[in-house]
């Protein structure tokens, strides 16, 4: 688990980001960012920095931050109470994102996930987000995403989030302490 | 109708504020952005610049730009084939925007609403949103807004966008062309 001086520390750092992307956020919000190390311990290699602005029964937005070269690992969100899985639209706001879709692999990716165990991850398929591009997921599909060298900021405009459902392909992974 | 003169300086005015705000957006987006004068004629009184980055069955979001001192008027967003009316956030992440919704009147207005028939605007329940600040209205929520002296640029996360639905208060008003 995360020890309390390195989250403080990747919540300085996600300020920054903040700041260099031009995104106005409240006091309040500053104290509700959420750093996701997906059980790992390794935050600057797989994590992911998260503030969350709505999540109603209906709509979800965030704003997710990323360190240089961080992975947000493989992962699919499932159908939850007969309900399709969470539809989700990345906007790239600063800096760079590659995300890994199902589909053909992509020859001669620009990233590569991180040290895993073997079947972590299985989706190659690649899309470069710019500022200004983004992407839309429908439900169930498995995707990661990680990094360029300056680290980005994502908008992500999507139905309800329900974390406790997602299914990561890395058996190791654990999204929300229950 | 809006001319294609006046279109055209707006959209150039809407470009200045995506900058000022230091909000990326693709050369594609640009020739999309959406002018909406409302049928009015008016467009720097009453107007809304706006641009789609989504919009699906189930998930919208926008950014709304805002000229100085412009309103976008009163009107709701009725239940639509027996699913509830549209749900949405608006986050103002640039400059000033006066929301007006159902409630009690507050006293002493920061602004008014534009020149108008009587009982074109009947809601007064203000709410000041500065950058970063935000606020969730529910679905068939009679509301309008208008922006601070220095315009605004607010995003909006919503379930799905239907223009052609929704109900204005002013009578007057076209808001699509059918």
């Amino acid at each position: 688990m995360i020890s309390k001086e390195k989250k403080q520390e990747v919540i300085e750092k996600t300020l920054e980001y903040f700041k260099k992307a031009n995104i106005a956020i409240t006091d309040e919000e500053k104290t509700k960012i959420e750093i996701a190390d997906f059980g790992l311990n390794e935050i600057e290699i797989t994590g992911l920095e998260i503030l969350v602005y709505v999540n109603t029964d209906r709509v979800c937005a965030k704003e997710l931050v990323m360190l240089p070269n961080q992975t947000c690992p493989e992962h699919r969100h499932p159908s939850v109470n007969n309900e399709p899985g969470k539809e989700e639209t990345f906007r790239c706001r600063y800096g760079k994102v590659y995300l890994y879709v199902e589909g053909e692999k992509t020859k001669n990716c620009k990233t590569n996930p991180p040290e895993s165990p073997d079947g972590s991850y299985t989706v190659f398929h690649e899309i470069e987000l710019n500022p200004g591009e983004q992407y839309t997921l429908y439900p169930n599909t498995k995707h990661w995403f990680k990094s360029g060298e300056n680290g980005a900021v994502v908008s992500e405009f999507s139905t309800k989030s329900r974390d406790e459902s997602d299914v990561f392909t890395d058996k190791r992974i654990i999204r929300v302490e229950k």
